[in-house]
C-alpha cells in the first residue's frame, strides 16, 4: 500500500494545521503561514501529520525550529515510546496499537511541544486524532492552557485506547483457561498461549517505556510546558500503572497456564495409559486362555467335556466382567 | 441486582452525613447544609456514600470543591489502590475484597479528605463502615485529630478485612498440598492451584500498590492532613507489609507445588507403568508356554505324558508366583 | 499448654525486673518500684516478661510510658521482625525459631527500649535470655554504656541461635541430594523438599526484614538509644546478611533439586521401559515361532521332522540369546 | 592468523592518524608529530589503531599521558563495556559483534578520549571506521566540537551495527517458532533454540553494560568532554534502551519455546501412544478371536460350520472395521 | 591435618612482619618491635599470618589496637566478603578458592588496615601472597603510597585468582552442553550440572558480596586510606563485575541446560517408544496371521493347499517388509 500509495492520500499527508488563541479556535491556515502565528501572544499552532514524507518534516522543522535528532526518530519510525526534553520544548513517542484480523499492529505517534505549537506525526496508525481536536475545541477553557494540554489530550488518548486491546487480550485468556481444564485440544491451547504472549508483549512495549518516561513530566522537576498540569500527567501515569500491572499479571497468568496446561498433558496421557492398560488387559487374559485350550496335549479332560467350549467361553466372560468391574472402580475405565 | 435496584437502595446511597466539632458529633445533617459547617472552626464533615448517582457525586464536589479528575476516578471505579495529593486535600482508593460463593469479589472505596471534611464512596462492597463510625465517636481524644484521623480508622478498617480472606487462602493451600502428597486427585489439585493463584492476584492487586501509595503519607515529606500521625500510617504500612510478605510467600508455595504436583502425576504414571509391565508379564508368560504346547509338531513327547497337561499348567503357575514374588520384592507390585 | 497454664506458669510470666547503674547491678526490683530508679542518673531498668497477661503489659505501658500502638504490637504478637522508632525509644520485633519434633516453630521476643529501660516480651518460644543477662553483667564496661547495649546483645543472642537451625537445613538439603542422584525414592525426595522450604521460610521471614529494619538502625540517621553503637549494630547486620545469602542459596538449590528430581523421575521412567520393552521383546519372539508351528496346514516338513521340536525351541532359546545380548550390549538390559 | 602475521599486516596496524583544527582536516601525520599538534588551540588528534603491539601502545601512553590502568585494559582485551572517567580524560570500551559462519565474534575497541584527542584501538573485529571518519568530515560544524562528537560518532556507528544483528536473531527465533508448531523435529529445535540464547548472550554483554556506563555521560554530572552534547549521548543511550528490550524481550520468547517445545514433545508422544493403542487393538482383537478358534474342544460347533471359517473371518473384519471407526471419531486414528 | 598441626608448621604462623619506609624495605622484624616502627614517618608495618593461633591474634591487636569485633570475625573465619570502616581503619574479608580434587574449597583472608601497617590474615587457603609482596617491592613509587596501595596489591591478587577457577568451570559447562546434545548419558549430565552449579555458588558468594563492598572505597565518600586511589580499586571493581557477569552468565546457561536436559530425555523416550512400537508391529501382525492358521475349523481350504504354508510365510514376510518400509520412511526405525 505504501509503495504505490494513490495522490489522495498524499494530500492526506497533512491531516490538518489550525492556529488557536486563548482557547479559541483562530484560523485553518497554510504551514507556510505557521511562522506568523506562532510570534502572536497566547497564540499556538497545532499541527497534524500522517506519514509525511521527507519535504514536509523538513519544512516544519524549519517553522518550528526542531531538534534534528527528534526529525530523524519521527522520521526513522520504529522508536521506543519516550518523552524527551530538548531544550524547552518535548519530544514524545508514542505506541499507537490497532487490531487487524487478529493480530496486532504497532504503530506510532511522534509529538513535538514547544511553547506555541505541537506537531503530531502519526505512522503505520489506522485511526487519527480528530475526536482530541474536538473535544479540546469544546473545552477552551482547558485549551487555553495551551500546547501542554493538547499534549496531555493527545496522551490520554493513546493511552485511552489500550484498554480494550488489552481486555481483549484477557477475555481471550479466561477462553484458553476453560478449553485448559476442559482438556479438549492441549496442542490448540499451546498456541494460543503462545499467540497470546506474543500479543501482550506488543502491549508491554508500548505501555512501561512510556510509564517511564512520564516519570520526567510528573518528577520534581516538571518541563516548563507542562507546569501547573501535573495531575492531568499523573492521571495518565495512573493509568499505565493499571495497564502494566494488568500485563504483568496476564503475563504472570500465561506462564503459569502453560505449566498447567504441560500437567494436563501428562495427566491425559498417564489416564488414556490407564484405560488402554485396562483394555489390554481384558484382552490379553481370554488370549491366554484361548492359547491353554489350544495347547495339544493328549490328555486334556476339559477338551473332551460335552460343554468344555461353553464353560471355557463363559470364563473368559467372567473374568473379563470381573476385570471391568474392578477397572470401573479403580476409574480406569 | 444494579440493573433494577428498587426505591429502597436508592435511598440507601446517602449512608450518612455527620458534623463534628473537637471529636465531638454535632449533628446529622442534610448534604446541602455542609458548606455551613465546614467553615466552623475545629469542625469536620464526615460523609459516607454507597454507590452514588451522579447527581450526588456532582453536588459533593462543588460543596467540598473536589478536584474533577479525582471525582471522575471515583464514579468510573475500577481504579488501581492509591494515595494522592491534589493540593492540600488526599484521595484514596482502596480495594475492599469481599467472599461471594468462593469467588472473591473486589470492590472500592474512594476516599476524599480534605482539612474539614471526608468523603467516602463505597462500590461494589456490601460491608459499610459503621462499625468505624462508632469506634471514632468512642474515642474522642483521637477523633480530635480531624479527618486525617478518620482516613487513617478507614484505612486500618479495610485492611483488617484482608487478613482473615487471605488467612482462608492460606488453609485452602494447605488443604490441597495435602491432597497433592495423598496423590489422589491431581486434576482437581491443578485446577484448585490455578483457582487459588487468580484469588491470590486479587489480595496482591488491592494490597501491593497500596502499600506503595502509603509511602507519600509516612515518608519524609508527611501531607499536612496526616501531619502528627506518621505512627499510624506507618502501622497501616505494617500491616500491609505483613500481608504482602504472606502474599508473595503463598505465591511462591503456588508456583512449588504447581512443579510437585506435576511431578507427582509424572511419578503415579511411572508406578503405574511398573504395575501394569509386571501384569503383561505375568500373562505373557503362560501364553508363550501355552503357545508351544499348541504347535503340531509329530514328536513332542511332552504332549503324550499322562500329566503333562498338569505340569504345563504347574509351570505356569509356578513361573508367574516366582515372577509375582520378585515383582512385589522390587515394589511394583 | 496454653489453654490450661497452670499457677506456678503465671508466676513465670515475669522472669526478671533488675537495675542497673553504671553498667553494674543495683538490685532486683519490684515491677511497681521500676518509677523509682528509671529516674536516677546513669540507671536504667531491664525487664523480661514471658506470655504476660494483658493486666502486666499495661502496667509497663504505665511505668515506661509505652506507645499504645507498640504495646497493642507485643500483646498480639505474629508480627514481622522489625525495628521501629517511636519518638527517641525504639520497638523491636523479632522472631525466635525453635525445633519441636522435627518442625521449625516461631516464637516472638518483642523489645522495647528507652533511655533507661529495656523490656523484652517473649512469646511462644521456649528459651529465655538468661546467658544474655549473665554475659551483660560479666562485662559490666560494656553494659555502662546502657539500654541500647542490652538491646544489641539481645538481638546478637537471636541471631545467633538462627545459625545451627540453618545448619541443619542445609544438611538435611545435602541428605535429600544424595538421596535424588541414588534415584531411591523419588516421592519421599518431592516431600522433603517440599518440607524443607517450608521451614525455609520460616527462617527467611525471621530474618530478611530483620536485615531491612536494622538499615534504621545503622544507616545515615542513627537512634540516639544507639550512638556510638552503629559497629555492633552493623556486626548483626553482617550476620543477617550472611543467612540471608545462606537461605537465597539453599532455595536456590532447593529449586533446581525439584527440577532434577523430576528429571530423574522421567530418566528412571525412560530406563523402566527400555527394559520393560526388551523383555517383552524376549517373549514375543517365542511367542510368533510357537505360533507359525501352531499353524495347521497340511503340508509343514517341519512338523514331522524327528528333532522339529527340538529345532524349534533351539531357535526360540538361541534368538533370544541374540537379542539378549543385543539389549545387554545397548544397556538396556 | 594472528600468530604469523605478515608485513604488510603490521603496517595496518596504524590505519589512520590526522590532526583536525576547528572541523577542518589540517594533516595526516606521523604518530611522533602528535605532540606538536596537541598543543594547537581548538586542534586534535585523531588516531585509528588495529591490534598494536606494545610499542606502539607505548608510544601513544606517552603522547597522550594515558593512564596506565587504561592502556593495560586496552592491551588485555576481554573487557566488559564500560565508559571511566580518569581526570578530565575518558576511557571507553565497546563490543563488536560480527558474523563469521553463523557463529558471532565479540571484538572490542577500545577508545581513549582527551580534550585534544582521540584514539581508538580496535582489536578482533574485521569492520574499522573509516566510514565514520568520511562522515566527520563532511560536516566540519559538528567536528568542530572536539573529541567529543568523535566519541559519539565512533560509538553510535558501534551501536547501530547491533541493531541488523539482533534483527537476524528475532528472524531465527521465528523461524523456530514455526517449526515447533509444525512439529517437525523437535531435536533440531532444542538445539537451535539452545545457540540462539549463547548468541543473544553474546549481545546482551555488549548493550547492557554499556547502557549503564551511558549513565555516567548523559547522567547529572557530565564530563567536560561531552558538555553540550548530553542530546547526542542520549540518543545513543535510547538506541541501547531499545536494542535491549528486544533482547529481554528475545530471551524471555526463548524460554516460553524451550518449554512449549517440552510440552509438544510430550503431546506428540501422548498422540503416537494413542494410535499406536488404536493399531494394537487392532491386531489384539483378531488374535483373541484366532485364539478361540484355535482351541482343541471336541465339541467346538462352528468348527463344522461349512462357512465357519469365512463367519469368522468376517467377525474379525467387522470387529476391526468398527474399532477403526471408534478410533477415527476419537481422533486417535 | 589442623588437629595434630607439627612444630614446623607453627613456625609458619607468621609468613613475614617487614616495615618499610617511603616505598623501601627497612627491615624484617620481629612481631614485638612493632611498636617502635608504626611510629616512624612515613613507615608502615606489613605483617602477613597463616591460621594464627588465639595468642598471636592477641598480640597483633595489642600492637595495631585493632577493633575487637574486627579480630573475633577474622579468629572465627568463615565471614562473607566484606570491607568495614573502624573509624580510620578498614577491614576487609576476602574469599580465596582453591581447587582440590574436582571440588572447590572455600578459604579466607583477613586484612586489617592502619595508616601504618597492613595484616593479612589467611585461612583455609594453600597458596600465599609471596609473589604480591616481591612486586610491591620491585615497584617503590607505587609502594610509596603507603598500606592502601597493599590492600589494592593484595585484594588484586586475590581477585585475579578468580578468573582460572572460574574460567575452568565454563569450560565444564561447555563439555557437558556437548554430551546434552550427543544425548549419551542424561543421568551424568544431571548430575555434572548440579554440581556445576554448586560450584559456581562457591564463586558467587565470593565474587558479589565483595563486588558491593567495593562501593563504599570507590563510590563518594572514601576511605582515607584509599585517597587518590579510587581508580585503582575501581579497577577491581571492574574486574569483579565481570566476574559477576559472567556468573550470572552460566547460572543462567545451567538452568537452561537443566531444562533442555529434561527436553532431550522425554524426547529420547519419545523416540524409543516409537521404535518399541515398531518393532512390536513386526511381531504382532505374523503373530496375527499364525493365529488365524491356527484355528480348527474343519473347512479352511488355504490348509490343504500344496504351498498353504510357503505362502502364509510368504504373507507374513511380505507385510513386516511393508511395515519395515513405512517405518523406515517415518523414521521410526
Amino acid at each position: 500500500m505504501r509503495a504505490r500509495r494513490p495522490l489522495i492520500f498524499e494530500a492526506m499527508m497533512l491531516i490538518n494545521c489550525v492556529a488557536y488563541q486563548n482557547g479559541e479556535k483562530l484560523a485553518d491556515i497554510q504551514p507556510h503561514e505557521i511562522h506568523n502565528y506562532i510570534v502572536k501572544p497566547d497564540c499556538f499552532v497545532w499541527v497534524a501529520l500522517f506519514e509525511p514524507d521527507h519535504a514536509t518534516l523538513q519544512l516544519m522543522q524549519a517553522e518550528f525550529d526542531l531538534h534534528p535528532l527528534a526529525v530523524e526518530d519521527a522520521s526513522h519510525g520504529h522508536q521506543r515510546p519516550k518523552i524527551e526534553e530538548y531544550g524547552v520544548s518535548l519530544f514524545a513517542v508514542l505506541h499507537m496499537i490497532e487490531r487487524t484480523e487478529g493480530e496486532l499492529r504497532s504503530g506510532e505517534v511522534a509529538i513535538f511541544v514547544g511553547r506555541n505549537y505541537i506537531l503530531s506525526v502519526r505512522t503505520r496508525a489506522e485511526k487519527g486524532f480528530a475526536e482530541v481536536r474536538t473535544r479540546c475545541e469544546n473545552e477552551p477553557e482547558l485549551l487555553k492552557r495551551g500546547s501542554g494540554y493538547v499534549l496531555y489530550a493527545l496522551m490520554d488518548a493513546v493511552v485511552d485506547r489500550y484498554f480494550p486491546i488489552l481486555h481483549e487480550l484477557e477475555t481471550e485468556l479466561e477462553r484458553i483457561e476453560e478449553q485448559i481444564f476442559a482438556n479438549t485440544s492441549p496442542r490448540a491451547n499451546i498456541e494460543a498461549l503462545y499467540a497470546l504472549k506474543q500479543r501482550l508483549m506488543v502491549c508491554r512495549h508500548a505501555v512501561a517505556p512510556l510509564l517511564e518516561g512520564l516519570g520526567n513530566v510528573t518528577g520534581a522537576r516538571v518541563p516548563i510546558i507542562c507546569a501547573g498540569m501535573q495531575e492531568y500527567f499523573r492521571d495518565i501515569s495512573d493509568h499505565l500503572m493499571r495497564l502494566n500491572q494488568t500485563i504483568e499479571s496476564v503475563r504472570d497468568t500465561i506462564s503459569t497456564a502453560i505449566s498447567v496446561n504441560l500437567s494436563m498433558i501428562n495427566l491425559q496421557e498417564s489416564e488414556n495409559m490407564k484405560r488402554l492398560a485396562a483394555y489390554a488387559a481384558l484382552i490379553a487374559v481370554p488370549t491366554l486362555i484361548a492359547g491353554i485350550y489350544g495347547m495339544n496335549f493328549d490328555h486334556m479332560p476339559e477338551l473332551r467335556w460335552r460343554f468344555g467350549y461353553a464353560v471355557a467361553m463363559g470364563v473368559m466372560a467372567i473374568v473379563d466382567l470381573y476385570l471391568f468391574y474392578r477397572f470401573r472402580k479403580a476409574k480406569w475405565l
